[in-house]
């Protein structure tokens, strides 16, 4: 039995932009190859639940293999891309292997950036992958526990002072919930500590919070933090982290625990193109999302770097991210059946919601502007509605509901590498009174 | 304001014997200093499931801290314990730090043992802990992934081969969960394997799977897991393993993933002690749990080897580490209270359960006998009445139920090390064409 020979798209990056791809390609003629580092697609919007532990990794993560089990004309692969050969149409995987395409979509996504202070990266983790929530987990839940250990007064402020660095979604979204933790969830589990004694700090270069949103919600956003307890530092960069806390101005801040939420660049896969790139790597894109020179070459989501009519571009959000996934599958679409291609891509902006805490968010929806306990139903109503096709929906809205009701947020364990917890601590504290 | 110093009792370990030792504890006049190298307890019984995807890790354990946060006279401390000074009754943990005590109870539980063969770590991993089970997890998956990738047939079949050593109760559970999960969870997600290809083999030294259940129940157990496609191998010690498989008999079996589940041995804490040992490294106890000498030394759990009146020793079960536990406790209130102390421990055994697969267990209840799906009913319903405490038994229940129907295991997720994944494949593999 012959069979025509299919033509052969590879996409590389199961995010949303490559997932919409492949599910919108599900009827046509032709063999999809999803290459992905990792067997899952993750909803990203919710990994902040993951890190502050009211959700575990499972509730927002789904196979790349069974959401696209059925679709014959996809084969998933797990490995990691080192190499794009443009002119003989084929790339390399990191265990030698290599695979040829006629067609390549390209949306590995964004990872965090430290604006050339990589040095930073080990005293302020950044929250990208389910390996980044978890670790981030582990560190915020031992500086509770270090913190109760620690005899010493200024070494025990120390460790429960906490500092979001970066005044974006995620930025706020992890200090509002830390917040919370210190407030609420822990009451009661120390002995030698007030967890509600911690301090959070959220640190923004610029003068506002939610920047992209109008500046009437940034200060509502503001102001909804800081009756969670937040203290929300705007207008002065960081200039120096290291593991006793971080510089601000003149001023040197003890913290033992930084978060880092500020830069976010490019997947450096787009280096491998050879193209020029922006400032934040990513990759400058036609207004049909191809390459120039290379109409067999598309870039999507956070890693296009794309202009709307306006001026503005388009921004590194979920739902941009899906459009452009769409619209790449419709050209192609169109290509395959020798059909008029659809015009440049055209972003549009259903609205902005951003999550603050418990009952706290804000939202603007074109001259829609919420803020407070009806934004953030709005927002957790939007939010379980677009998890649809992870895992069950109905377990995790379970989840959240004893969480949100009980305070309590059940996927408080620790576990990865524990050798951070046998570090010895100075030779001065041998004595620790169990009442002290 | 004076008070009387309280006596202090420092439990070593919150598994169910020191738990349950300190919930009983509760309303006495005592001080109570619970220290644990995790800060959660584990409910073992469902470990296997978290290894094989069907539940996550936070679903089956709980902080201690949240679970004793309202027992007032109570403090969790997060630490290992290096070393016990019976003299100066004091211990040391990792940090330096050290805690007097008046009553120790010890009971940090057993940990998984190569008999001598500790170099088969690497290549078969035990489960013990919440880290060994998303490491299972992980290599389990990762076996079917790169067993795709593998253009060459010998080695694909070698990567579908899986082994599991010790035919005990979490060896039949894994060996059973494995054949389903490569039967029915995994279909239609692969272009290049038939997972229901997969070898699973279970091995075991002695001449049955389940040896403490009667013989019947045992070779009822052997049928169903048949059944599930599992094939037993029993009466032949594996006498060595390594990456590409392992040694029965004068037959080396190809199999890259292995799983140990044959020894168990007390925790290395034991020795601390400075007292004879058995031959698993358990502490010989008087039949009140206290040591030879130390009435104020108690070792509960697995870690305490006990035999009862008729010459059996108490087997190293959950609920007779919770009965120890009790007692301990009974045998602590009662010194407080000047009150004789109750006679010695006697366990009572309510019978026998083990699950074997979807829909298949065996029960040993006295005279009556179960096998099959009644047997699977009796100990469902068991061990989610007994998840009682644990985060949150709907959520629990509702991932099982949701896992059973659809035979999908949602908690597939690959996270933690993933180097693994990168390692580069033999050089003669370097074109791969997607539908070969």
């Amino acid at each position: 039995m012959t069979r025509d020979p299919l033509p052969h798209l590879v996409i590389i990056g199961g995010g949303f932009a490559g997932l919409w791809a492949t599910r919108a390609l599900a009827r046509a003629r032709i063999r999809i190859t999803l290459v992905d580092r990792r067997n899952h697609h993750l909803f990203q919007p919710l990994l902040y639940q993951v890190a502050t532990a009211g959700l575990s990794a499972p509730d927002i993560a789904a196979p790349l293999r069974h959401i696209l089990g059925d679709q014959r004309n996809v084969e998933v692969r797990l490995g990691e891309v080192t190499a794009i050969d443009k002119q003989a149409r084929q790339i390399t995987l990191a265990d030698g292997s290599q695979l040829g395409y006629d067609t390549l979509m390209l949306c590995t996504g964004a990872t965090h950036a430290y604006f050339g202070h990589d040095e930073w990266a080990a005293d302020a983790p950044g929250l990208k992958t389910l390996d980044d929530a978890i670790a981030l987990r582990r560190k915020l839940l031992l500086a509770f526990e270090r913190a109760e250990a620690e005899p010493d007064p200024a070494r025990k402020a120390a460790w429960l002072s906490f500092a979001v660095v970066g005044g974006g979604p995620t930025g706020v979204e992890l200090a509002g919930t830390l917040a919370e933790i210190a407030r609420h969830t822990l009451r009661n589990e120390f002995r030698h500590i007030d967890p509600a004694s911690a301090k959070v700090r959220l640190v923004e270069a610029g003068p506002r919070v939610l920047s992209t949103f109008p500046e009437v919600l940034s200060l509502k956003a503001r102001r909804q933090l800081e009756k969670l307890g937040v203290e929300v530092l705007t207008g002065t960069p960081v200039s120096d982290i290291n593991s006793d806390g971080f510089q601000l101005g003149n001023q040197f801040v003890p913290a033992r625990t930084v978060v880092w939420a500020a830069g976010v660049a490019a997947s450096p896969l787009a280096r491998t193109l050879e193209v020029p790139l922006d400032r934040a790597g990513r990759v400058p894109v036609r207004p049909d999302l191809t390459l120039d020179g290379h109409p067999e070459i598309f870039v999507a989501g956070d890693l296009a770097a794309l202009s709307q009519a306006d001026g503005k571009p388009v921004p590194g959000v979920a739902p941009a991210a899906k459009q452009m996934g769409r619209h790449v599958a419709a050209i192609i679409g169109a290509r395959l059946e020798n059909k008029p291609a659809p015009g440049p891509f055209k972003y549009q902006d259903f609205g902005n919601l951003a999550t603050i805490g418990r009952m706290a968010a804000i939202v603007h929806l074109g001259r829609l502007q919420l803020s407070g306990v009806l934004a953030w139903w709005f927002w957790l109503a939007a939010h379980v509605f677009f998890l649809i096709g992870f895992r069950n929906r109905l377990v995790v809205l379970l989840n959240w509901a004893v969480a949100y009701w009980s305070y309590q947020r059940s996927a408080r364990i620790i576990f990865g590498d524990d050798r951070e917890d046998r570090r010895p601590r100075q030779p001065t504290d041998t004595h620790q009174g169990p009442t002290a």
